[in-house]
């Protein structure tokens, strides 16, 4: 059913992995204004799959991620113009030597071609990624939540509009206006037109697409982080931290699910937090140790690799910075991790040691992502090793090609 | 079965991950001094497995990639001491900045973990895919050809015996022994255990992978690779380059499958090259426009995607430059490319518009190699745009951290 729009997508590639940065920028440009032209339309039809996710009973907690009002549609457009004003990746050298034969090797960023996406209910993912991929010259496919169908129709129609008036094929950007989930299966068996292939959702997406995909994927997996409250530390800044982490924002993906204690500690920390805990009413799921030292349900063998997204955390106390290294890379997912020390080799051992995506000491989990990390906005958060691993911004859309120089070299 | 293996792998990369450069090129030392000690040895392995071969009645070029005599062991003595040599990625920072909150990022090269790599049945792969997952703080889990059993396993024991004498945990090197091929798919479920697989060999194996793997492969797939002879070539070096090309080494990926030739020059570059393939033997099959020129079979429109990797050449005459970017983009295996011409236009024009991997001007594809690229020694080619594209070596099996150091930051 899609093979028309892979087909002209791959064709549409071919133009835009060779245009110059200000055609990309104009397009963009002509992004931001057409979303700033057509702000009530794009409310009336944000209101069609409003009124329908009230019709399903949708929760509040969905149908606020899935409103565009003013200030959402004002967040889009800064988004679009942040992204417009990055360095274009493309065409950086990133190595290049003379040979002894004298074949001049060079060895620069180019981009991938079509990235299909597969994201969410949130309608303003589909703008970033579009954006982000025509930075990065890339083609974009994307496939939203069916829950966002109008909105995303509606800003995909300006977005073709839009690269259509900077002089580029309309097919550079793509939407799947059909929300038939045999879609995303057609998506995944794409190969030779989608070059790769972004999942952002939840596990039963991600396990789906590992599963059937014939496209190299990059996982926007979940998000099992952890804060280790060390021997040596600064106890305010421990409470502040665990507190932040914990319940700033609980249903993303670098809130702190599981809280590690020294044991040294684990009696001034636990019952300062006890009470910090009790007044956002989080629920507290104890190993044996804390249920000593804090009133807390039991936490169960599955807690320590349970992704929440909710109120809830699991606590260990543990007699080792060792320890506590063993816990996070037996059960966390490579995300984000972070210790809480005055000790330097404490400090040390823990950023070398632990197999995540971000590290940090004396840190909020909370900071790992694309904005944050000065990439303007990001496409998803990589929880795999290959290709690019964190926040994953336009840089990261690009492979690379050898472009050799010879006079008449044979071998 | 490999359970064990596997769980005992993983065990050991967070060893290997976290050791100094010193510690690795001491085992890769005593790699070296193993090889030269145990030559003997390693030719009776090697001999039961010529035995087995010749009775299997393997051909005679499978049979001279099989075998390791002195001058083979010499070469792998060599690559060990080659990528001992060699900077250790490890650690290297690629990025850093700080943050207006003062977070202080830092972005830097980290194994993988464990490799798992999938080969054919030359036993100096084994040395190779070892020696360059040591250097970069990698376990490697290696399955060689059936064919190579004998050798592999005792070249596996060799290196088994170097890591514990360097201090490190044998199974830092792990051979598959049995060659089973269901052996094959409990590598490629092994995730949480395996970090990236690595499968080299004919389209078959790959797309078996492809279709079956949930580890992030990176493909060294084959290589339909094409030279283009335009309009403005200097015509000497436009047929030394194309004779190089197809007939230098015939079985291997970076040989020239399909000759491309612009009209202008057809006649008398064909003429030419007919004597010339004529003189090795190359089986030429031609375009309609080809078979009016010199006499040659007809080309089917399979021959376009068909890597012969024998003495075989198809032939197209192109009306221009355009014709050729597009039948290249449309056939090719995205793996080495090469115009010959004197116009810089032209040049500029293939180097961007040609989707590879390794993209030449005057030169023949058959430079595209780790070692002629200055890596040392490569674990394969990816064709692949994920993660690393065309040689792959130490540096490509690293993934990235970051490291970020703060002072109490919350969101």
């Amino acid at each position: 059913m899609l093979e028309n729009m892979f087909r002209e997508a791959k064709k549409a590639s071919y133009v835009l992995m060779n245009v110059n940065t200000d055609v990309k920028d104009s397009a963009l440009s002509a992004i931001a204004e057409k979303l700033e032209a057509n702000r009530v339309k794009i409310k009336n039809e944000n209101l069609k799959d409003l009124d329908y996710a009230r019709e399903t009973g949708l929760s509040d907690a969905l149908i606020d991620r899935l409103t565009l009002d003013d200030k959402r549609i004002d967040g889009m457009i800064q988004a679009v113009k942040d992204i417009r004003s990055q360095v274009d990746p493309v065409g950086k050298v990133v190595d290049g030597y003379k040979r002894p034969n004298g074949l001049y090797i060079t060895k620069v960023k180019v981009p991938l071609g079509v990235v299909g996406i597969i994201f969410e209910s949130r309608p303003n993912v589909t703008i970033d990624a579009a954006a982000l991929c025509l930075k990065s010259g890339n083609v974009a496919i994307l496939r939203g939540g069916k829950e966002a169908v109008h909105s995303n129709t509606y800003l995909g129609r300006l977005m073709k509009e839009a690269v259509a008036e900077a002089g580029l094929p309309k097919a550079c950007v793509n939407i799947i206006e059909d929300t038939d989930r045999g879609l995303v299966m057609e998506m995944l068996k794409a190969k030779g037109s989608i070059d790769i292939m972004i999942p952002r959702g939840g596990k039963a997406l991600i396990e789906f697409c590992t599963e059937h995909s014939l496209i190299p994927l990059v996982k926007h997996d979940d998000g099992i982080c952890h804060v280790y409250i060390d021997k040596f530390a600064d106890i305010e800044m421990a409470v502040s931290i665990a507190v932040n982490a914990k319940c700033q924002r609980v249903g993303v993906c670098n809130t702190m699910e599981t809280l590690l204690v020294h044991e040294a500690v684990a009696e001034t920390v636990l019952k300062r937090l006890e009470k910090a805990y009790g007044e956002h009413n989080v629920e507290l799921r104890g190993c044996e140790h804390t249920a000593e030292l804090i009133s807390c349900k039991k936490a169960a063998e599955e807690d320590w690799s349970t992704e929440y997204l909710d109120y809830i955390l699991s606590v260990k106390v543990v007699s080792s910075i060792d320890e506590a290294i063993e816990h996070i890379n037996k059960y966390g997912s490579m995300h984000s991790e972070s210790i809480v020390t005055e000790n330097y080799t404490n400090s040390e051992m823990f950023l070398n040691m632990v197999d995540a995506a971000a590290v940090y000491v004396n840190a909020s989990t909370r900071w790992t992502d694309g904005g944050e990390f000065g990439m303007g906005a990001e496409i998803g958060i990589s929880t795999q090793k290959l290709h690019c691993r964190g926040p994953m911004g336009a840089d990261d859309l690009t492979t690379t090609k050898y472009r050799i120089y010879g006079q008449g070299q044979i071998k």
